[in-house]
């Protein structure tokens, strides 16, 4: 730290990013990527962009706007684009929490909602999720507090079925109510269709996962055109450019080929639930994922052990070194045949422990 | 505004990007762009990840820095790469700056340094241009407060010798400089030479005019590695994959392409040259620019009505409707076509006024 840095941010720990080794040497199954290209429509709509590069990209998004409209049936004004969903899920926490109105969320989920809190001020509780790691309904009712929640949970993969998150929302009138659905393309039901009955819900997507557009970084925010408004006053006080042409255009290409997409989604939960099958099969607890990783623990194996057994053989998964979380592993679905070889690791390693 | 939003941004006025019609009817010389593509090799570079977009980026950037830091003879941990300039300008602005620590800078420069203070609840100060636009140096001597300069300033185009820039630096020991060299690599002399020497020096930069690489939204600062250090704890708390993978590709083939990158800059340096002189002989006053753009006035005809007639001939120049800025227009220094076409335009326009 140098002497200059502000004093606010003396309790500020940032964000521990899964491992990106360079190179292609591992397998890697730590930070829930696709394992499918971009749609050749989004790399194709991408390259155009190319010789164009040194002209701005456009601060409204329109043409990406126009095609999100068209394609998740949100109003155009109800939509907002943005770097990676980290970026839409920071300005939310500025926008929508403050000493007023803290924020909360499970113990245990995105490990940055924390981070957020810290950076911006804003106080914050940890809702404990029980024991199974579902989210009791009830502790989210009736709060005087924004709340975030990932839907479907990370790194659980734990999801809370629509009706659900539907009492949350009409609980908390006087609160945002922000739902995280990064994962919500692997079998989830997407809040976006409440919109237009509540306007306390944010809705937020990223490109990243289902529309293998993790290197591009495009997220979005999504709720009632006044929330809307609001997170476009923090993005034009923020970076009014924040989506670069390539990305913008490669956003625009994902959505028109939503055969592709959907497709590749369809795979991945056909491999999540060969992949489940076959841990349960090694022994492992698996816990029920909707989401492109399974959460799994084996009752012979700790977790880091597991994790840097796996690492040796070439395949990187994501182990969380806290209390609630230290006897798993999260591990991404990738290919099947990157998944047969995860398999193939593990009863060599189950096999060496015997 | 919705009901939720935080009353902390009550007195917050967004940044105004300059316009960015649809289509290419205009000639555009209102938001500082290069009338060059980006380097081959840049397209080259960015065209290669179009394949590969369902990885994360490296948060690290670390074929990137080690790029920079051949190129701009910086060390690799003396150098921050962000999602165009303004996130490392907003990023510094939360580090550097606070109720303890206020910021100030001329009270004619880059419109969003206000914005930026206003968004993260920093007092600030502006200290007035001399009559003819420059800087006094003394003004900024022994402050007890973070300064900003950009370096030539905008929408100015005025410029401070490096030895003018290192008197400030050196007599505010207790505080950061900021020096914003947006438009350096027209003329000027970067501070970047005087990072080894002052731990209090941040220099920022940006890809968007002399590398041509605006639409795909690439900045850095460079400095001190504690201020750098500093400045990651913040990237790594708000959006640790800032940089896409495309953009950081292509940041490399523009820095390995620096023949590319000083023809052009030569070319731009001409053409302003040229239109300088043109201007002048039109009866206009031109600030003298070491930018890729200059600041100009008629004595015969006010700037809005200028800017409008040039609007209605399909020329898009930059109007502030500003006290001390409404007489001139800001206009980019564009291909030596398009300079043609703008001479002969205002041409037209004054005669129609006599």
């Amino acid at each position: 730290m140098s002497r200059f840095f502000s004093g606010k941010f003396d309790a500020l720990t940032p964000y521990t990013p899964g491992e990106q080794p360079k190179g292609q040497t591992f397998i890697k199954l730590n930070t829930n990527e696709s394992p499918f290209p971009p749609a050749p429509l989004a790399q194709q709509y991408a390259k155009k962009e190319l010789d164009k590069l040194q002209l701005y990209s456009d601060p409204q998004c329109r043409d990406l706007v126009a095609m999100a409209a068209e394609k998740l049936g949100v109003g155009e004004d109800e939509i907002l684009f943005t770097n990676g969903s980290d970026e839409v899920l920071n300005f939310a926490f500025m926008a929508f929490c403050d000493a007023a109105h803290p924020v909360v969320f499970p113990d245990i989920t995105y490990g940055f909602y924390p981070v957020f809190a810290q950076l911006n001020g804003i106080p914050y509780r940890e809702i404990p999720l029980q024991e199974d790691f579902t989210i009791r309904v009830e502790d989210y009712l009736g709060l005087n507090e924004t709340i975030v929640i990932a839907n479907p949970n990370a790194p659980t993969g734990r999801y809370l079925p629509l009706s659900d998150i539907e009492r949350i929302v009409e609980s908390n009138p006087e609160s945002v109510v922000i739902i995280d659905e990064a994962y919500i393309d692997f079998g989830g039901e997407s809040a976006m269709s409440l919109i237009p009955k509540y306007d306390n819900l944010l809705v937020i997507q990223t490109f990243s996962k289902s529309r293998s557009m993790a290197g591009a970084r495009l997220g979005f925010g999504a709720g009632n055109k006044d929330l809307i408004r609001d997170l476009n006053t923090i993005k034009y006080s923020t970076n009014p450019y924040n989506v670069n042409r390539m990305t913008m255009a490669a956003g625009v290409g994902a959505l028109e080929a939503d055969g592709y997409f959907q497709v590749n989604c369809g795979k991945i939960m056909e491999t999540r639930d060969w992949t489940t099958k076959k841990l349960e099969e090694l022994g492992f607890e698996v816990i029920p994922s909707m989401a492109n990783f399974v959460f799994a623990k084996h009752p012979d194996v700790p977790g880091k052990g597991l994790y840097l057994a796996l690492r040796e053989k070439g395949i990187l998964v994501r182990h969380f070194d806290k209390p609630r979380l230290k006897d798993f592993n999260r591990i991404t679905i990738g290919s099947r045949e990157q998944m047969k070889a995860l398999i193939r690791a593990l009863k060599e390693i189950l096999e060496a422990e015997q």
